[in-house]
């Protein structure tokens, strides 16, 4: 049966049309009674409600959006599935939306994004780009804005990531101890925020006056395969590194094809330790040395202090950060 | 400057509120050096369409919808940016749903899509649940549907897939002729069109004359990595097969982690074929045999045959299917 209204499921039932109404929304103005036998009729007759209509009248879409560089990686890919978990519990629809690493993407979603489209917005910020007045304009519309992983600094929204520094540091140190004289940091652009902490947390393993010092070699990168290979391929021929960090596992995999093309033996002529949330690591010849990230539940935790904004519960004077902490996992990368 | 609208931008450029609202429609109506001048005000001033009211004014979103049953896999992870690619060319936003393999949620997404929420849909179905009521309903409301990779082959829309029977085909002929003498096939859920059709590849290289009869021995696995585990162990500790056939990559990943628990050299002892879009495939220990889909391509082609649909330039009343081929890369994890 088509064009089945609010109207019709009103004098169906023998309620008023406020009340089907009021019930289709959960309202706890109506009995729990009541609003079964809405919803049953609802289902029976396969009721739906008019999405621009409904969306004018009640400003709730019951939806979010991700807004993330990229899908194939896994630290982004195990987040989506933390924020599904925690959507589907309050029973909001999850919208993904890629920038791909593009500034001028992500400036034009939350354009669109701005309009009401969905109730908040989890952001990993794309690494192009360092104009953050998208984000600002965004604030402005008090549509609750939340960001993970990829922060944006100088902006007060609540903002949950890992301890990148403090993972850096032991990163590092890990190399040190495990022999390495000359170590190289690769990171993807140095407009990323967790690029810029995890460098820091590099180069204060390195100027540890405990330790031998050694001077950064610090290392741009790309979002490309093939640029990526020819700068990690100069790096090793030129500068000679016997360790490398890399902040993303993308740029260990470029590593481990070019150590197998100058037939270098990892960990016996080169050692690395990356970022990782890959779950082939252990399976990898040899085995990757990675700080994992718990990506999940960053996911899940960012979902569910964006419901509280959402749902008016969070202080919106309190700019909270929450850390939550990666763990080292031991491979044969490292000796 | 807040609540730019079309009345505003026409009064501005002293052109009637019906020329910018088609203009900035991109109406092939207006002329090009109009729809400039308009576009650049329009930037200029910031201005938002009210998504609602133009939504019900000219029923077009220039968005689609993905559903797909997650993002934790390499193909969907390609094939989702090969449709970006295609859509970013049309100027079309692409919001992605995951089912995470639950019928229940590909059932309430399609009843929320059918509100009219996007232009068109590209559908990988969930594993769970044989009952197409849903797909059915859904083409009734005319929003093109096309599918990919896991395809409802009952229904008339467009499909494009890889050329799943032959590839599995040649993947058991190249264990068979690697001496394998009995050999497991993996797969998913028998619910699946694709782990259907890579079965009948399957079995119709063990029964093939000019090979040595092999029985099948097909292994329904789940979604699940522990239990998968307990069913892969379970298997090769009781049947003992010299060969699998893994019909998705993350059961390979699986098999591998248990070949080490046990103790169990690949090859040696026992071969892997699957297939995969892992990026790591080369660099495993041992580098694993896959039969490797063109993910990107066939996200990029579904994409563009929506777009035809939506644009009203496919002909209806074809059923059209579409195969691209893909390709074996040899490991070591075949001998």
């Amino acid at each position: 049966m088509d064009n089945i209204n609010i109207k019709y499921l009103a004098r169906e039932l023998n309620l008023s049309i406020s009340t089907v109404s009021k019930a289709l929304r959960d309202s706890y103005e109506i009995s729990s009674g009541t609003k079964k036998k809405v919803f049953a009729l609802a289902k029976k007759l396969n009721y739906q409600p008019n999405p621009n209509a409904s969306g004018l009248r009640e400003q709730k879409t019951k939806t979010i959006a991700v807004v993330i560089p990229e899908v194939s990686n896994n630290f982004f890919a195990l987040a989506i599935n933390g924020i599904e978990k925690a959507a589907q519990e309050k029973n909001y629809h999850v919208l993904i939306y890629l920038t791909h690493e593009n500034h001028e993407r992500e400036v034009s979603y939350f354009r669109t994004l701005s309009n009401g489209r969905v109730d908040g917005v989890l952001l990993s910020m794309s690494s192009e780009g360092v104009d953050h007045q998208h984000l600002v304009d965004f604030n402005k519309k008090e549509i609750p804005l939340v960001f993970f992983d990829r922060v944006c600094t100088s902006l007060k929204n609540i903002k949950v990531t890992t301890d990148d520094f403090d993972s850096s540091l032991l990163a590092t140190r890990h190399l040190i101890d495990s022999g390495c004289k000359k170590i190289a940091y690769l990171m993807i652009s140095k407009n990323i925020s967790i690029g810029q902490i995890r460098m820091q947390g590099y180069i204060e393993a390195l100027s540890s006056p405990t330790e031998v010092r050694q001077k950064p070699l610090i290392v741009e990168c790309s979002n490309n395969y093939e640029e990526n290979y020819k700068i990690i391929k100069d790096l090793i021929l030129n500068e000679k590194p016997d360790g490398v960090f890399a902040s993303v596992e993308n740029l260990a995999i470029v590593f481990y094809n070019v150590c197998r093309e100058l037939a270098l033996t990892i960990p016996r002529d080169i050692k690395i330790i990356s970022f990782s949330n890959l779950h082939t690591a252990s399976l990898l010849n040899p085995s990757l040395t990675t700080i994992t990230q718990p990506a999940f539940l960053i996911g899940e935790t960012a979902a569910n202090m964006l419901f509280k904004k959402i749902c008016k519960k969070a202080d919106d004077e309190v700019s909270e950060t929450i850390i939550l902490k990666s763990t080292m996992i031991k491979g044969d990368s490292t000796g």
